[in-house]
């Protein structure tokens, strides 16, 4: 595709999509183009929808979950199980539990993982926010549910000893053969972890 | 994915970026949540780029392009073929074409193709404006670049005969077997035209 475009309208609004992850070029402009053949108040309502999402969003001040209120809908809902706290890495995953309908607690939105790699460290997610509100009492339970990777892990070590002195359960969500997956195809960790950790048979009629 | 979003400022950005051609809604929140990990600048640009596009874009008035002024950069050319006018349907068409480098003519774009299925007849696109370019005199040739459908040989047709009483020679782009194509794997159409139609093999080293 040609880099001259006939307009520099054009050229910017697809130069802006393309910046978008996962979206090239070629991609940009055949979206571009769709909002041209559109009506004015589709391209409008577009990019102020986007505009104002990042100027009015706010962050929950309890979960740090994304929200339009300061304390969000989840932990504004009285009739969910405050005494249980699942920690996420972000947004999305509270979504994906969500998703499940298998959750009745609340949150605790980190904002990523501990990765040196990428120069994040435990400072910069809010973990010491997640040990307040341990710490300021009425929490049995605490979730992990981050991504089961060296990061991940990582993570759910450092907050393990940092809820240490805490009087709450700590668990990890099962790791284990993804539903549907054949066995020959899974790698030998995870399927040797789902061995050493293998629950009873009666367990699986549950949920 | 939960359709339950936390936010609606979020549940709007989102189903906005899944009314686009391709993107679902999984792809529309991992953009908009891209957009929310970027400066509030960013997603400023992005949301004005769109809207600044669809209102102030115009189109040549000679040669109905895409255009940021009443003529387009391409007509306003002096350094042009303005003999030579090449029949596109849309705007990325001139962008193809222009990419070759192998076209120094003016183009004139038509909006479409004439499909009877889709309610798109002859005065639907700029046909008329063609012929009165024609009309205007100074025009040699009509290079016909529609696509190789029945819809694309309709239109080509009905643009033939409106410029019959037109002293201008009107041709049609090549059609044959694509560049790095493999002859076994070449539908029978395509490889019969490709014969009928062949080339003195002197002419390969040209361009």
């Amino acid at each position: 595709m040609s880099p001259d475009f006939a307009s520099k309208l054009l050229e910017n609004a697809v130069s802006e999509f393309a910046k978008l992850p996962g979206i090239g070029r070629k991609t940009a402009l055949r979206l571009v183009l769709h909002l041209l053949r559109q009506e004015p108040s589709v391209a409008d309502s577009f990019g102020n929808a986007i505009i104002r999402l990042r100027h009015d969003i706010k962050y929950c001040h309890v979960c740090h979950n994304i929200s339009d209120t300061e304390t969000c809908a989840l932990c504004a809902d009285t009739t969910r199980d405050s005494s249980t706290i699942c920690v996420v890495e972000n947004v999305r995953e509270v979504m994906a539990v969500e998703a499940t309908g298998q959750f009745r607690g609340l949150y605790h939105v980190l904002g990523g993982v501990i990765s040196p790699m990428d120069g994040i460290g435990p400072a910069d997610l809010e973990i010491e926010s997640l040990v307040e509100r341990v710490a300021a009492g009425g929490v049995k339970e605490i979730i992990l549910a981050l991504s089961a990777t060296m990061e991940g892990d990582t993570t759910n070590f450092y907050i393990f000893r940092k809820l240490a002195p805490y009087d709450v359960r700590i668990s990890l969500i099962a790791r284990g053969v993804s539903v549907g997956d054949e066995l020959e195809y899974t790698d030998e960790i995870t399927l040797g972890r789902s061995i050493l950790n293998r629950t009873p048979f009666s367990d699986s009629f549950k949920g």
